[in-house]
């Protein structure tokens, strides 16, 4: 019999004295506002460039533990930051926005072909917008999901990244990303529930016709445009199993929202997939990086090892999978995770997590952060488990 | 007492029985011309589209088997693919090159910020007019050389990268690849000798200003257009040491020609800085992908990987140093390098080499082949090693 009283206690313990504490100390920028993410182990700055994922990622993660976990002022004023950051650095005068900005907000990067720094920002503004109150923010958010929307869909904006079949690709990332952004705006913007509800059914079809294949027992990050897989090439057949278990579970919640059995099936089916091509039994645990849909060899540098996000999605869908099922399969991949985590991913000296290791579970490198790795899906896995757990009343 | 003739019949043998005929075999496309690199093990494809790169560096490799090893016809058929293909499929309108394209020509990516598909063709091209005689060869280098020129000093073509501090970045790969590019031009056109002379004597001095620092003993990938370290940045702080001994020995060379003492030193200095930073002591050896000039921990994901190109480098940098110096330090290095390639790299059953081992010396992947591994590296390191055992008569 699992306790998870305790587990709660844990995770909140974790969070609120290890985690969060780790960025509010050393990642936010007192003097220019927002988040600094390169980050050694023991919090010392590694990088003065700031991730604009990041702004917007920290901005949502802050706005949800001070709406969900605890009315923190210090949650409060790093949003307030944030969003101060991301409204005066983080866009270009055509209204797109950068990748990475300068400590004091001059532009370094700005990618062409992808509108994530747009996505993140958007869950930042709702999330801001429901513990302040102020309208204006999902108002904004709302815009920015229009913009994004114009840049998807209006030719000769985002320089096409070609499959290799020389047609423009589909990936799941789209529609993926999408979901989340509209199941936050959602919670901000009562008034736009019909339309975001219509644009997520729209999306779960997609996600449903072209990614999830029944096949292959795996979903596909790349295929053709009507939906062909791309089997003659490294990138058609790349599995992602921890994406595909992100997916997962945000597809089981939203069939939890509307008691949907079908959408229910439907992640229940995506996770079971992917702990089974994912979870290394070969070396010692731990949801591994890529696979090859036709298990021949990958060619992605870093396609074995062993990251913290993969993780964290797990835990987060194995511990829904369970309070849906009851079933005590998803209760032990549970504990499976959480002890991986445990044994490699938490440093109980300086707080956070590592966040790279090889595929035989020695540490990579020592570093906290970088401008993919910040506070976002540890402090969400913490939030989602222990809203699972209240919300099976496990 | 090294026994070079047994080195030499045994690289002559693995370059000439197990290496081109793998790529020959395996690669070389009968039906529309050109290579594929993204093979397995035993020379499956792996990915049908073809890497501009590879057309252009493989083009060069047959090349020079051709005129430097024997006048096999195979190589001269291949070169002749290799050329046409990239005549009829790998350019755009604008004159700037692909960088992937599918089996029969047809584009999949471009890359914005780069010309190293355009530098590839030039050696390649280069080559081509040597063996067959055909002028137009070399005037379409020296052209393409000319374009790319325009692309590297014309505002607003390049899409920039912005470095750290927000200016555009100077980065050590420029000059290097010009270096080599102005090497092989030089060979096919002697009317341009003095130009491409000149036009070295710049590179190696933009090289030794902004790249070498005895300060940190190292050679930085990326400074500030004044050349200021810019430490306060992950990128600003990568060492890549098998970059920097290749480059090691492409000044070595130049010196060894023009009989310049200060180049060799310059060389020898580098190689040393290098093997020392880069071979990994702690790991039971080979070249380690990168290291941080400051010893701060890396960001990169495969940062402390073994990949093959590293090790070739060394092999060529440390037996022309041995062949310069006749210090005994660098025979030995040479011998650790190339017991670590017998050990882990060279495939005996397939032909052909491996890619890329993790740290502990275990193998990654099994691939022999993708868009940035095909026969370029290998080939020249034998090729290279063979003409410097008979130049210093070792």
């Amino acid at each position: 019999m699992m306790d998870f009283l305790e587990v709660k206690k844990n995770f909140s313990y974790e969070l609120t004295e290890k985690v969060l504490p780790f960025w509010l100390k050393h990642g936010m920028d007192s003097v220019n506002g927002g988040i600094y993410t390169c980050l050694d182990r023991d919090g010392t700055l590694l990088d003065t460039d700031k991730s604009v994922w990041f702004q917007g990622r920290a901005l949502w993660t802050f706005c949800a533990a001070y709406e969900k976990i605890e009315k923190r002022k210090e949650y409060l004023d790093a949003a307030t930051s944030l969003v101060k950051f991301i409204d005066s650095h983080c866009f270009d005068s055509d209204g797109r926005m950068f990748f990475k900005v300068t400590a004091d907000g001059r532009p370094v990067v700005k990618r062409l072909r992808y509108f994530f720094s747009e996505t993140f920002a958007i869950i930042g503004y709702a999330a801001y917008s429901r513990i302040t109150g102020d309208l204006s923010y999902r108002d904004k958010a709302f815009k920015l999901l229009e913009f994004v929307e114009y840049l998807r869909t209006t030719k000769g904006i985002l320089i096409p990244k070609v499959n290799p079949e020389n047609e423009p690709s589909i990936a799941f990332g789209g529609p993926m990303i999408l979901l989340n952004v509209l199941s936050e705006l959602r919670q901000s913007f009562p008034e736009k529930e019909e339309w975001c509800n219509s644009y997520m059914a729209k999306l779960l079809t997609e996600v449903e016709t072209y990614f999830v294949r029944d096949d292959l027992k795996c979903v596909l990050e790349i295929v053709a445009p009507d939906g062909r897989f791309l089997k003659e090439h490294y990138d058609g057949r790349i599995i992602n199993p921890g994406h595909a278990i992100e997916g997962a579970w945000f597809i089981m919640n939203e069939g939890l929202i509307k008691n949907d059995d079908h959408l229910i099936k439907l992640g229940l089916k995506m996770l079971d997939w992917h702990w089974e091509k994912g979870w290394d039994k070969e070396y010692g645990g731990g949801i591994i990086q890529y696979r090859d849909a036709l298990d021949l060899p990958l060619s992605e540098y870093h396609q074995d090892m062993k990251f913290w996000w993969p993780q964290c999605e797990a835990a987060i869908a194995t511990l829904m999978a369970y309070g849906i099922t009851k079933d005590e399969k998803y209760l032990s991949w549970f504990n499976e995770v959480n002890k991986y985590i445990d044994d490699r991913f938490v440093d109980n000296e300086y707080g956070e997590w590592y966040g790279y290791f090889h595929r035989d579970g020695t540490l990579a490198t020592r570093i906290k952060g970088n401008f993919y790795k910040g506070p976002f899906h540890i402090p969400r896995m913490y939030m989602k488990c222990i809203e699972l757990i209240d919300y099976f009343n496990l």
